[in-house]
């Protein structure tokens, strides 16, 4: 049975590359049947680097039958993974981010996570010495995973791990780093083509703050200025989209990559006094902008009060 | 701030040493403060383990304060942990059972899972090439784990490579691996000190199987005859020491290490019918001989049906 490996909903460039990188890891180095999936279309920074690299899109993940084999990467939080994922035989888990708990197996595992900034920092440990029988477009995948999770070593999620893989990559690719994250930043950052519900949701996760259910929104970009003129609009959709999940609302933080800071909409008060008690900025208009904060995850999250 | 590292509740041999293990590994390799502990007296196995080797018995886990920063190994399950673990820092897992869930975090972890027989084996792949730092009585606990937890390669869970890690640290320390397991066995099988509660207990989890709370206990022993000599001691003591924890019964699988069987006591006609669903064997007397069973986790679990 073809082992079908795949990351979080709403994948970015590390859950939809990294599986990919896995998938090349299972079948040239394992010899085993495995398939690269993906729970929704990528994002566009992704799709830029899939074709940057010539690799083909993987096939979105139908309805897992129960008892089929999986790898999991990117996430470990069953919230942003199919309904019946417990069902399912999760051979692997290979990971950054904090445990979420309620992921449960029958059997032993394989399970790896380790505080670096992308998934692909982590397999590209995992993989050792057999690195040296990937290809361009492998090394290229996890260079682009690298570069999009710390922004170009710009997050604070950025370790010294992540930067050495990432230049090595570069060097045996000549790839010139600030050259190509630029191209993936303006990928990324063109978001004409979707709609002000799709932007809500694009890179956005549900958390339990203080007993409140909000979903945290982020749009990195290196134009916000573009994602600006959208206020009215992407307000306006704000209710319709926190609705959906049950959430009591959606903070959308527009992380500007170039000059690293972020800017949370303010539609109400609510979230105006969630801006005050979690960043201790007054927020008079109806954005707030929030110096040097670029990482939910150890910048938004850890300071989030309602 | 020492990091606490520990095991499960009820500590065996892989329980208590993977923490020294793993202490020296802190301590002499990275450099920092760290304390092995147990949350228990460690089973009679442990300790001859550790007499052996000249290493001084663990101190006992007080409360954990909320932020103690710890190393949880050889378990992943909130049942066999303290009760406030999740809101302790909880620094890095090292562990070879299922993914139990209810673990959480609020910031990225290392946590290392490999489906293979002992902690231990787990520890000598992370450790890598410093095990050549690594004083003959680390490598003595490392072996002694591996002979532990695969009962001396015959348990079912013994992968290639904790028999291949045993082999070449017991050529390292001029150990004869069958006389040594003997002398482990034989202090493991020397049960005389402790109450018909207490055997019940010493090597026992919890399990929720078909919705009914369920005890099961192992004792693995090279004297079976031992410990049937008390069959009415133990059945008499099994009431008060499930309904301790709410569990409707406990099994107790008495496994002969070296005739590699086991044998459950049958106090009722609830625990017949399990026998006989379980295992498809009639159980007509108090016990029932399960020719080849010799691990809970691969074949007592995984069969149980009430």
């Amino acid at each position: 049975m073809t082992i079908k490996i795949f990351g979080h909903k709403a994948p970015d460039t590390d859950a939809t590359c990294s599986a990919l990188i896995w998938e090349w890891y299972l079948r040239e180095v394992q010899g085993k049947e495995a398939r690269a999936c993906v729970q929704d279309p990528p994002n566009s920074e992704a799709r830029f680097v899939l074709e940057r690299w010539g690799v083909g899109m993987p096939e979105t993940l139908g309805p897992l039958q129960p008892g089929d084999e999986v790898v999991i990467v990117d996430t470990n939080n069953p919230a942003e993974l199919p309904d019946n994922i417990n069902e399912a035989e999760i051979a692997e888990v290979i990971d950054h981010h904090l445990l979420a708990g309620g992921l449960k197996t029958r059997a032993p595992i394989k399970m790896t996570l380790r505080p670096v900034a992308a998934t692909a920092t982590v397999m590209h440990w995992l993989i050792g010495r057999d690195m040296d029988r990937a290809p361009d477009a492998i090394r290229g995948l996890m260079l682009s995973c690298i570069l999009s999770d710390t922004l170009e070593f710009r997050s604070p999620t950025t370790t010294p791990t992540d930067r050495k893989v990432a230049e090595s990559l570069a060097a045996a690719l000549k790839i010139d780093i600030p050259a190509y994250a630029a191209e993936m930043f303006a990928a990324k950052s063109d978001v004409s083509a979707f709609s002000d519900a799709e932007l809500l949701t694009m890179d956005s996760k549900l958390f339990e703050i203080d007993g409140h259910r909000l979903r945290v929104s982020v749009l990195e970009t290196t134009a916000p200025a573009v994602v600006l003129e959208r206020k009215a609009g992407l307000m306006a959709a704000m209710g319709e989209v926190a609705a959906r999940d049950g959430a009591e609302r959606v903070l959308l933080f527009i992380v500007d990559i170039l000059n690293e800071e972020a800017t949370l909409l303010v539609p109400d008060e609510m979230v105006r006094t969630i801006a005050e008690k979690s960043f201790g900025i007054p927020a008079s208009g109806d954005t707030v902008v929030l110096p040097g904060v670029m990482s939910r995850k150890k910048q938004i999250i850890p300071n989030l009060r309602v």
